[in-house]
């Protein structure tokens, strides 16, 4: 697997969690009371302009009631799109 | 599954790094310089003393030929398993 940086890494987590949140029907606000974070986390994440530690991945998957190596894979196959080449180019 | 602390996450990430290293027969210097980080940082995040962002997990994934959603699962077993249960007690 090549080495991504830490923002495009952001950028396809951010997409996979607003996706995972929007299929689950959960809002931002209720998100980040499930997880104890600032409101205003969420949205970061989802923007791509925070990454999350592994603790807040394992803290995001529990509260969306998934297994957190799904929004591992999901990030990685983001990452791997050719559309995501593209945009690097 | 129930919200663990990041000193928890970190414990058990360790210990799932320090395993997969040594399988692979990676040192730790060998393990900072494939993924471009500070030569003191594996030793860190295997002692629970940091830990990761996704950003990291999947760089060292990729230094140690592994599929990134392994070191998660591995690391929840780990958070899972009862002898951690009871040193939380």
């Amino acid at each position: 697997m090549k080495a991504y940086s830490r923002h495009e890494v952001a950028r396809a987590f951010g997409a996979t969690l607003r996706e995972t949140r929007r299929e689950r029907g959960v809002s931002q606000d209720a998100l980040a009371e499930r997880c104890d974070f600032n409101r205003c986390y969420p949205s970061l994440l989802e923007r791509g302009l925070r990454q999350p530690t592994l603790a807040m991945l394992l803290r995001l998957a529990g509260a969306l009631e998934i297994q957190p190596e799904r929004l591992v894979t999901e990030t990685v196959g983001r990452l791997q799109e050719p559309a995501n080449t593209a945009t690097r180019a």
